[in-house]
């Protein structure tokens, strides 16, 4: 087994050019719209939850070739989710990933629809997963539009907005971090078992793997903000902070922040036992997300 | 038959029971979300898509009850289109059937997140539709998706904003009126008839129904757009004239656009002819949407 940077980099291009193939062209009518959306698209995302997507599969005993629609669907509406969330009405930043953000360079309204755009399409590529057993690609549209939707992603992003200056307890901070990050790394996790027809237990043993590798993911991500530069992060750092969002250090302190992102650290590695050595890609990214140095 | 009226009124509730059922309660967390997207669901749409929806099931020789997932759906992807076209950065409209817009009551960060949850919502709904021959719930999924998508619905805003006071030609208004309007009521047509389990040939010809049904109506409202007061509407009139968006008055004038919405609604009629008789609630409702003072 070659090293995760060079595995990492293999399907992030593999996932490149699935994202390339499943994209309009930027001279499909309406182009600026369709511009719009591959400018997020290849922005220079690190492609987190569809090599995820593609490792669960593994896990499951495929290639990870059928599992690809649904590694660009994931990825399609991680980026909606950035664009929406950096508007200027909800978290208004200029940058991301060190970029001019979508409305920065192509208007609100564009901005906007191009965010839609990728949300359809995402279901559009999951509904053309091939079938296999155990699972039928609606069933896969649904573990995406249920973690997408009102309860888990856009529930969580609202609570966020909601919950600034006005003193959020552990329960919403909870919700909010399984909404905005969990939820969506789960259900990248659990549909490239799905493509891979994976069994009940499997699905269970991603599902659990999902939930700790996000939550740690998300208070490591508070825990730096707190203590780390702008430079870095290649966003706005200490943002979090000055606008007083509810942020993980904020409700429970620097130091049982830290022990909680540990205990869930081993949490997630414990939950890929059922996989014996066939999960050792996922316990590799889980240590490359959580060892950080936080 | 009993008459239309009684027949859209019968229909329009069962579509309103079941939105009751599938929608969240208001009081689900996070509670401003889940109460945004009641308020705009409930406030007052005609459920001209779902009731088309139906339609077609029954022209397709179901009662109904299997398309009802899909009619729910179409209509959530026409409430989520309106609130995000209402938005300021959009088409900046206060009033919406004679209410306050998403945005006025709940916000702009709360609207765009209501209309993406919607969005979803829809996604989540198609999928579990019942499994019927011919069609699976995925092939369901993707029909929505691509006339909800970035070539359709999606594309069509983009470009009628873009157009905005530069004068498009007529080819470009076409796209603009066939993605805003004629996509979803084909699609929501298709959905009806795939629930059912409708024949390739069906499938055609609802197609063909909805495409000459959306374009006229659309045709139609763009010429009472500039006939008619606020009042009768429920929004503001002459807008479109007075923020000279592309409107077909605008690009072929008045005669031709009136010539042109009958050459339409002959050809929808012509359409069903497959279905024979019992395409009769679909011609009334043609007549209905298309037989209006023009």
């Amino acid at each position: 087994m070659t090293g995760l940077k060079t595995y990492a980099a293999a399907q992030g291009s593999r996932v490149d050019r699935a994202l390339r193939r499943c994209l309009p062209s930027g001279r499909t009518r309406p182009a600026t719209l369709h511009e719009a959306m591959r400018y997020s698209v290849f922005a220079g995302g690190k492609r987190l939850r569809p090599i995820l997507c593609l490792a669960a599969a593994e896990a499951c005993g495929d290639d990870g070739e059928r599992a690809l629609p649904a590694a660009c669907a994931v990825e399609c509406v991680h980026t909606y989710s950035l664009i929406h969330d950096d508007l200027p009405c909800m978290d208004d930043d200029d940058l991301r990933r060190g970029k001019p953000t979508c409305h920065k360079v192509y208007g609100e309204a564009v901005a906007v629809l191009a965010g839609d755009a990728l949300l359809t399409l995402a279901f559009e590529l999951v509904a053309g997963s091939a079938p296999v057993r155990r699972h039928r690609p609606a069933e896969m549209v649904r573990e995406l539009a249920v973690a997408a939707g009102s309860r888990h992603l856009v529930g969580g992003q609202v609570m966020d907005i909601e919950g600034e200056g006005s003193g959020l307890g552990p329960r919403e901070l909870r919700f909010i971090h399984e909404g905005k990050t969990a939820a969506l790394l789960t259900a990248s996790l659990r549909l490239g078992g799905m493509a891979a027809g994976a069994t009940p237990r499997q699905l269970q043993a991603l599902g659990e793997f999902g939930q700790a590798t996000g939550l740690a993911f998300q208070i490591i991500d508070d825990i730096l903000d707190v203590t780390q530069t702008s430079e870095k992060l290649g966003k706005s750092a200490g943002k979090d902070e000055a606008s007083d969002k509810a942020t993980y250090p904020a409700v429970h302190g620097l130091d049982k922040s830290r022990r909680e992102a540990e205990r869930l650290t081993r949490a997630a590695v414990a939950s890929l036992k059922p996989f014996g050595g066939r999960a050792a890609r996922l316990e590799q990214l889980a240590a490359y997300l959580l060892q950080r140095d936080y």
